[in-house]
């Protein structure tokens, strides 16, 4: 085995909640960063048409790259060339392409803690080094340039997420510039996970691209395009490394699905229908946020976007498992603990996903109020 | 970059066809191991039914794995718990996903040259050290419990491949239980390519699972199930290391499509129609064996599975990159050159797929014989 790596615990809570499921009991799946609504209607309609008429082999389709290049210049006004794009089954295996063709073994990363879990738990499968910056409520739960310029030695890479799990805190445009500028000064390569891009509920989040051209920028058709089990993302490569990115893909995973390559050309001209999700989360955050002075919850990290809300239950707990599986048991709200994003302080912390529907966030609270009341001292 | 990785020749090769088509030539595809049929009948119409009833997010399939479970005990007479199959986006991930799960870094991982660069390619991404043993013909390009025993130092691994790609060779089960026996006493822990299983013209493949309960195996529905782009993959994890698979994966990988493992699920119990494109195969074989002589190639790895045939050269030419430029160029059909798959002696090596129509085969060969009688001595 090539490392240590931990387990998901929100996997081993929604194993629970489906085992409560069974026996009957109403469960509120806030524990996973999954919309509950499917893919846009034109691209499933697309789908169809695609079923019966394509035979589906090894393919990578040079409309759906052009598409995503006019979106990187209609969204954040930087051009790139289609064939910096690789098309992938996620997000996941574009981490793994990015880490694998953009660093070599020993690398030492740095990335925020708290973060998403696979960053720390990737770079250790190919034997590279995290270094995690410990990032509190006084930054807001992200990495900032200052920390990038004090880090001695100088990283090798550094990850960047923005929107951020489990936080959805949003790095400010001018701090996204001055970490760059951090970043060339110092040799530090970045890779900028952008997979919450598109779910915000201030400002647009902005690119690293408009700020790093040879960055490397992750991201998926799994969040604010609502296509989670149609695995398609994609790895933007810097020039310097298309080929050895693409030797990689060859070699490590070939081509994403074909049919989610067709259904995601016709998802990027869907963003009435996808917006309107936004609208409901928009709600949902709402909602739960007014919520949360009735729960004792004003530790929180400001949810800017994605679809997380990361609330500090210190008071309330040491032990966020035992906290998640007691809150699941007592009330089937299923939900997230801290220690799947931060091994250090993560038993304090609890993450709630509001990638629900509008109703289901008016019951969890419903369910929930009575519950933290009661465990308040 | 974590380690230099060749490109692939046959996309390179493959491209030049695609451009020769746009000028109006026609191409016959024989360079890919790629079905040119689409996915069973039956897998097409549920997964329509699913793209309307499934919101599709992240799942594995519990009734696929059971499914498979069931198809490892019919097709070879093993039990597994169903658990141990862990579903991926195809079996490139799932050989990167026992690697990883399976060996630790600079493990020495023994394999047959020639053979699917990937397994090179990956175990150096993965900081693994691969050992390549020259696999002539009078061991049929194939590993041997011989060649297993006499390696020293032991390795940690062996990565077995039977039908083989690139010569559709396959181990005798009796050499399998010969190889496993060695593997056993030496501590040599098997990882065996069953992706060309149900791909066989003489005896149907056995599994190393017959012989060594603690295999890793990995296979997927790109090859006899005929849904290359459907991107469905599995590994079987040992029994052992079944925990440590399931943090790999999702950490790496998350699951598998979601349409897939439904459709995955129709296709295992669609055999008519996929053995009737094992028929096709059977004949194309057929026609290309018997023009062999008439283009003068008379040295061949015998082609008792998969869609090859892997033929020397050698009398011809020491570059079978600049070989098969030509012979696509002269005459619109597309090959793999041996370097894809042998660094040492590929330069005198040609590997034809016939995953085509029985229509192109024919074809094929009308265009072949001149060339090849213009070419020969």
């Amino acid at each position: 085995m090539t490392a240590d790596i931990a387990p998901f615990y929100a996997i081993e809570i929604s194993r629970l909640a489906h085992a409560l499921k069974d026996q009957g009991r109403s469960i509120i799946h806030m524990e996973f960063g999954q919309p509950s609504t499917g893919a846009p209607k034109a691209a499933i309609e697309a789908a169809h048409r695609i079923l019966d008429s394509d035979g589906m082999g090894y393919w990578e389709s040079t409309p759906l790259k052009a598409r995503l290049a006019k979106h990187y210049l209609g969204s954040y006004g930087v051009s790139v060339d289609p064939e910096r794009f690789i098309l992938t089954c996620g997000a996941s295996p574009a981490l793994v392409l990015a880490l694998s063709a953009g660093f070599k073994p020993g690398a030492r990363i740095a990335l925020a803690r708290p973060g998403y879990v696979a960053y720390r738990n990737v770079l250790k499968a190919l034997n590279m080094v995290p270094i995690e910056i410990p990032c509190g409520p006084e930054v807001r739960f992200q990495l900032t340039a200052e920390a990038l310029s004090t880090l001695d030695p100088a990283p090798d890479g550094v990850i960047i997420a923005s929107p951020a799990n489990p936080t959805g805190t949003v790095i400010a445009p001018d701090e996204l510039k001055a970490i760059a500028e951090v970043c060339r000064s110092r040799g530090i390569r970045i890779l900028s996970d952008e997979i919450y891009h598109g779910l915000t509920y201030e400002a647009p989040a902005r690119s690293l691209l408009e700020h790093a051209p040879d960055a490397w920028v992750v991201s998926s058709f799994s969040k604010y395009f609502s296509m989670v089990g149609w695995r398609l993302g994609w790895c933007l490569a810097p020039e310097s490394h298309v080929a050895a990115a693409r030797a990689y893909v060859g070699n490590l995973f070939l081509t994403a699905p074909s049919l989610s390559q067709h259904a995601g050309l016709i998802a990027l001209d869907s963003r009435a229908e996808l917006d309107g999700h936004v609208q409901t989360y928009r709600r949902n955050r709402r909602l739960l946020l007014d919520a949360l002075p009735q729960l004792g919850l004003s530790r929180i990290a400001p949810p800017d976007g994605a679809f997380y809300i990361y609330a500090d239950i210190g008071h309330l707990t040491d032990d966020s498992l035992s906290f998640c599986k007691a809150l699941l048991n007592d009330t089937g709200v299923c939900t997230a603990p801290g220690i799947d994003f931060d091994p250090v302080e993560g038993h304090r912390f609890i993450r709630f996903s509001f990638a629900v529907s509008a109703d289901e966030v008016e019951d969890a609270i419903t369910r929930l109020v009575p519950w933290f009341k009661a465990k308040s001292p």
